[in-house]
């Protein structure tokens, strides 16, 4: 297997992550994004959406998307069991770490893409070039606000976001409000819940590669 | 189990559709989102963030989200297999249906919740009400296109999205092209092998429900 990683984007993180709470070592290739290296013909030949993390299967299979990867070695290397160990947990992780993706990491990247003068012309991740939205960085924080209230609620009543463990919902959230720091936006202070758990998640030897 | 639908929507269409393919009988009420059932009280105590659709265990557990209905109804009756019968196919479903709902659910909805008169105020799915953003209309029109080239470069290569069968990478792109309509944009006539394929699965008893 070869794993493509950027070691200062929040998607490759979650697959980093990924692997290094199973255990594996594989073989990493760095792909500057800051250089545009994913924007270039050797890796557009790879993933010609332009997106990074990707894993390369050893009988060639070439897998995008961290659901996809996630999705693929959960089922080569079932322990530690990071997507449910039974068919309840497996809908809350697959359903939390949709929420959020969808609601924490949506409006956070849409922030930063949509108000970053450094990323003008690169609104939407992929090969094609978008404007910038100047109205979406209003909107967006005021969703990732929303955000902070849901799992604070959340984690109130429970100690990880999907089940009584650390599963791929907790890493998804955990990457995407760390790089809130990129639209200088922290845990609110009150949000003693989720400060705790992301306390805890930051000390895990998986964050800190 | 309870199954809780909107027959107008896309989202809950894919988990109905899901539910058919696996050969269920689930006990389904229905929420009229044109009534705006979704954001009544009742419906709010169920799942605060408003969406559909939304699937009752039997003990109680509350999954919303497309994945995590899904991901729960394959442990429990894996066949037929709707989300890969191996580790490589695992992960190309769950990669393509994530690239389905990315790079083509998600700009269709933005392109219809952000320009239709009907849905001021209401441009973000969930409880809080967010205001339109016209260029959001401009900017999901070109996603929608590159997607059509995307898919149709896919599947001239491949059967189905994801793997040599019907999956649901197939349901999620099937779901958002029919619902397109909504923003007056169909399959182009070019695209045949896309053609083909949407034709192939409108044919599908679960594409009738």
């Amino acid at each position: 297997m070869i794993f493509y990683d950027c070691s200062t984007a929040p998607s490759p993180r979650r697959a980093r992550m990924f692997i290094a709470e199973k255990g594996l070592e594989i073989e990493t290739r760095q792909v500057s994004i800051a250089e545009g290296a994913q924007l270039k013909s050797e890796f557009l030949a790879l993933n010609p959406r332009a997106t990074l993390p990707v894993l390369v299967l050893d009988d060639g299979t070439v897998l995008t998307e961290n659901l996809g990867i996630a999705a693929c070695l959960e089922a080569l290397h079932p322990e530690p069991p990071l997507l449910g160990r039974n068919p309840a947990e497996k809908g809350l992780v697959a359903m939390w770490t949709a929420i959020a993706e969808q609601q924490g990491g949506q409006p956070v990247a849409e922030v930063f893409r949509n108000g970053n003068p450094h990323m003008k012309g690169r609104a939407v991740p992929g090969p094609q070039d978008h404007d910038q939205i100047p109205a979406l960085v209003e909107r967006g924080r005021a969703r990732v606000a929303t955000f902070f209230e849901l799992i604070e609620t959340r984690l109130q009543n429970s100690p990880f976001l999907a089940t009584d463990h650390f599963t791929l919902a907790d890493m998804t959230a955990f990457v995407f409000l760390d790089f809130a720091r990129v639209i200088r936006t922290r845990i609110p202070e009150n949000n003693r819940a989720t400060r705790t758990w992301f306390d805890n998640i930051s000390a895990r030897p998986s964050a800190q590669i």
